[in-house]
């Protein structure tokens, strides 16, 4: 049976019974910490922090959570911090990586290091989130809101392909994706409409398997049938998209905050492309989403 | 006092008492009629009709619409409709023009003849929607949702004075502007934010006047003044945005598609750089929409 929302989720790697080690690239701050102690707590997540003994104990202190309750690695300088989480995750002593206390560039940078980092060669690195919104029936999948600003055709191939696969995941057989624009139409004056057009003849040649893919749809028709009837659009998404790929990060950043603020919105998100999730979160995210992030990423360490 | 809803606004323009003269170019159809009635029912409007004599009739029997509630200029064929549409409100027969049953293309080659159209010359035709959204404590105004793909700076200069001057005639008298990107940052890989770099610095220079403007900032930072706090961005708009202008159409048509289908969102929307206002509006909005749609043309038509 598929997972529908994001507490399901969290119910399911609860009832796993088995423990993802998260290894935090310097988890110094109330913040992180307070996102993977309730995870630790309720008993699905072992943490592993890297970064100054010395500032995680004080900001365990602060948030009135026990530090023995993780593993902690002392090494106070952030970029010999984050090698060293990368380097865990890769030599298998922890399933997930976790950005704590660090600017996002030393973080990725770490990462993406040719030798010693997570991404594949030539591998496209993005982001995809799972996002809840209480007037829609199901989770939507949507893609790229945090990484890849203007995906060129390749890297849209690449999201769709990991939306499908996170979306698989949570146990939807054949997601139905949605390939975002303004309008229904293909015209040279969308760049993107014609990368969609192109990527839906893949889908016709067997090129890309395993989803319904349909584009260029505008959200209405994407996401609600009765536009569909309106405005005659024959499609197989019928308005019931799992996914949606945006043409760039500006309308899938808008998109999602959007709902996020104004329509109840959660949200779990988790960088794609690399050998092991990969959890980087925005301070202005809330508490619940960071808590769902981290409950994403054992789902997706989940062996297959 | 300021206009902050769209019954307040539908309110403000049925007290004064005038009716504004609407020309519909092929307006034979009962998604048009039905809107326009309902304005014209309410006193506010008087509707004139160019179109097929005998469709209309037929389409107002299927609406049980009175035709002649309505002045019917009998054209049949629908390029002829539009150019005569066009004249009227060009030569003051009537102060809005609206699209009927015919195409946006057909429709807009009217409105952008040189020599008998609407624009004047080197004008940049525009979109602004007056967007309420139950959660936010008044009208969001958003450009461009329809009209212009991707704007050069000059363009995004005409959205934002086009905006304003739509939110300084609902009685918000220095309206905040955030010009709306994935961060906060500026940056070469967000070509955008450059813009927004430069528009910023026009407005320290006192070259775009009338209104509070500071980008880039995200979704969050424009309209959540908690999201301020937590990164400690200091802008003038604090969270509190009148007005979003959107880098490109499909983050601008995405985030306003998002909240109506899923945060009880309602809009009013009208091209702007014309004369005249021209009412466009699509198959798929509500009914409600279509009406606030009018009566925004009619606060739009008011002399100043």
């Amino acid at each position: 049976m598929a997972i529908r929302s994001l507490d399901q989720l969290a119910e399911h790697v609860k009832a796993k019974g088995t423990k993802t080690r998260i290894a935090v690239a310097v988890g110094e701050d109330q913040n992180t910490l307070g996102a993977i102690s309730r995870a630790v707590s309720e008993g699905f997540v072992t943490g592993i922090l890297i970064g100054s003994q010395a500032r995680i104990e004080d900001a365990c202190k602060l948030e009135n959570i026990d530090p023995a309750a993780f593993t902690i690695v002392n090494i106070t300088s952030e970029v010999a911090a984050a090698k060293e989480a990368v380097r865990m995750v890769r030599d298998g002593e922890a399933d997930v990586l976790m950005k704590g206390l660090i600017g996002t560039d030393k973080f990725l940078k770490a990462v993406l290091d040719k030798e010693k980092g997570l991404l594949p060669p030539k591998a496209v690195m993005s982001y995809v989130c799972a996002l809840q919104i209480p007037k829609y029936n199901k989770l939507l999948f949507v893609t790229d809101t945090a990484v890849l600003p203007f995906p060129d055709l390749n890297q849209k191939i690449a999201m769709l392909n990991y939306s499908v696969k996170m979306a698989q995941r949570f146990g939807i057989e054949k997601p139905k994706v949605a390939l975002i624009s303004a309008t229904e139409k293909v015209s040279a004056a969308f760049p993107a409409s014609m990368d969609y057009a192109i990527i839906s003849k893949m889908v016709d040649r067997g090129q890309i398997i395993g989803c319904e893919v349909d584009g260029p749809l505008d959200i209405f028709l994407a996401c609600d049938p009765s536009s569909i009837a309106i405005k005659g659009v024959d499609t197989p998404i019928g308005g019931d998209a799992d996914v949606l790929l945006f043409p760039n990060i500006e309308s899938a950043n808008s998109f999602y905050k959007g709902l996020m603020l104004f329509a109840g919105g959660e949200l779990g998100g988790l960088i794609q492309g690399t050998t092991k999730p990969v959890i980087v979160m925005s301070r202005s995210e809330s508490a619940a989403s960071k808590y769902y992030c981290i409950a994403l990423s054992c789902l997706m360490a989940e062996e297959k």
